[in-house]
């Protein structure tokens, strides 16, 4: 199968490196709106002009867009769907319907099909909660997430006034892990189940009190979270903190009887988010160029997605080994 | 859409007892080999005797068939399939399938739809497995099950000359599944993996050195384990292991490259088996049902099945609250 990278960050340099452990699925090129020339790659792909891509329409079999959910991929996914199959990993949960409905449109009218919001969460860890909920209807779903950075977080931290650079990280509460896993349902609050931690470059002369001050009260990312600043060098911050870690804990308890309670868990710790997500959107990719073949068009999510399909094992060696 | 249960042991009462957190889904009549006038169900629910069950063709849209994978589904299963859509539990892992093609080929000649290996293991825990290997292709697999009773590890007891009654546990061994946990692959013999419990009632005057050395050198069940025998008079095995919790593990740890590696887990915390079971069986039947409806006929199993046809909600409602 026949795949394009569009747009390439940590993201689409996690789907290229994916490629050496999935032998059935062949990287065509890298799509760039940089200029390709200095673009240097992982593994040696080719690198072409984003503008180019469309020469590549009716070879490339799906097309795994690396945008960003909240500029680049609301405008990518539709406009390229109309040239190739697609996979996103669209994670912008209160716009993922309209996204969705804009997508199947477009794909559906052109005969190509598309999965978005691929990946982890949402991805493995919405399919871990519709898996629990089916399973266990009378229950309660907790999502814990870290310790890992948050790429929004940080950003939001880079764009006080008086800061270089910055690193996010979202930490787990372990006590309340511990009281959901042991099949407690405890009403939590956002500062119950998760604490933030920030490793901030300041500028030289910058003030300090107010960097630390305008993190802890800004609203949404931080004042909600018990929130600690600790600032570094930017020796420090390269040295200690340039990986890009990440995971967390899906769990759900719930009862089948007066008597009978049960409780369900599905976790992650990645050592790079960026690989993990890219492995992912690849296993989608597998998929999305199955159910095309088989005429299957429009928009879809995991979801729908049959799960044999995302593997590269047959049905029947899945259910010799697997099952 | 209407159900049947076929065969009324612990695991049909556990199916029955689902109905009350599935309010889309209806039970029609419990079917079974004992004289039905005798059988006093959880919920009031009509009895019918098995052989009644052609009468219902038509009537109901999804057979739910609760008997053992050993001598009662590999008749049962293909039979029913040829009247009924059908769901089973088999879980003979090395005959998985050849039951499969049996199946098959009775459901696709009469147009109905199967599902065959549903539950948790076969099921939930295939599921993990399957949606691991596709997410990190380079790894390895570890499943530890328990702390739980094992049905077929206290039967092989029971069969023992002097024995009157006995219930297994089997249980994993902490060290290996923190290893695991952590990232390691060590390579794991059976008895490194998990231990035997075994709480045996041995009748009056019975040679209870032979009875645990018997237990103890059992091949296949127990000799390749560490295992202890307790003798427990009959109260004690009614007051203290009367309950079936069951529950496990399935850990999949490997790299997205040279520098990268990550861990992903599915556990299940279960008081009750059959309950469990029986309510991930109900939601396996309304897939079963959609997919007749869509006139997807032959024989399945959940790697086949899109994950939102289990769930009550619609796909809208999916992508809304829990992608």
């Amino acid at each position: 199968m026949k795949i394009g990278i569009y747009g390439y960050g940590n993201l689409g340099r996690g789907v290229e490196k994916a490629f050496a452990k999935n032998p059935d699925m062949e990287l065509t090129g890298i799509f760039t709106r940089r200029d390709p020339a200095a673009v240097q790659t992982e593994t040696g792909a080719p690198v072409y002009a984003a503008a180019q891509a469309e020469e590549f329409t009716g070879i490339i079999d799906v097309m795994i867009l690396c945008g960003g959910s909240a500029t680049d991929l609301p405008e990518m996914t539709p406009a390229l769907a109309r040239q190739f199959s697609v996979v996103d990993s669209f994670d912008t949960h209160a716009r993922i319907p309209e996204h969705f409905d804009r997508v199947d449109r477009e794909a559906f009218r052109t005969g190509h099909t598309a999965l978005i919001s691929g990946g982890w969460d949402p991805g493995l860890f919405s399919l871990a909660r519709l898996y629990m909920n089916a399973a266990l209807p009378d229950g309660r779903d907790y999502t814990f997430w870290g310790r890992g950075v948050s790429q929004g977080h940080s950003d939001a931290i880079r764009r006080i006034p008086g800061v270089k650079d910055a690193r996010q990280y979202t930490v787990p509460i372990a006590e309340a892990v511990e009281q959901v896993r042991a099949g407690k349902q405890p009403e939590l609050t956002a500062r119950e189940k998760h604490l933030r931690e920030c490793f901030v470059v300041a500028e030289e002369g910058a003030d300090r009190d107010r960097i630390e001050r305008t993190i802890r009260e800004m609203p949404n990312y931080f004042a909600d979270y018990d929130t600690t600043v600790t600032f570094v060098t930017e020796e420090e911050l390269k040295r200690d903190h340039s990986a890009l870690p990440h995971g967390g804990e899906v769990i759900r308890s719930g009862k089948t009887s007066a008597e009978n309670g049960h409780v369900m868990s599905f976790s992650l710790k990645l050592d790079s988010n960026p690989e993990f997500t890219g492995s992912v959107l690849l296993a989608c990719a597998r998929a999305v160029g199955r159910m095309h073949a088989r005429g299957v068009f429009g928009c879809h999510t995991l979801f729908d997605v049959a799960p044999a399909d995302l593997s590269i094992l047959s049905r029947e060696e899945l259910r010799g080994r697997l099952l």
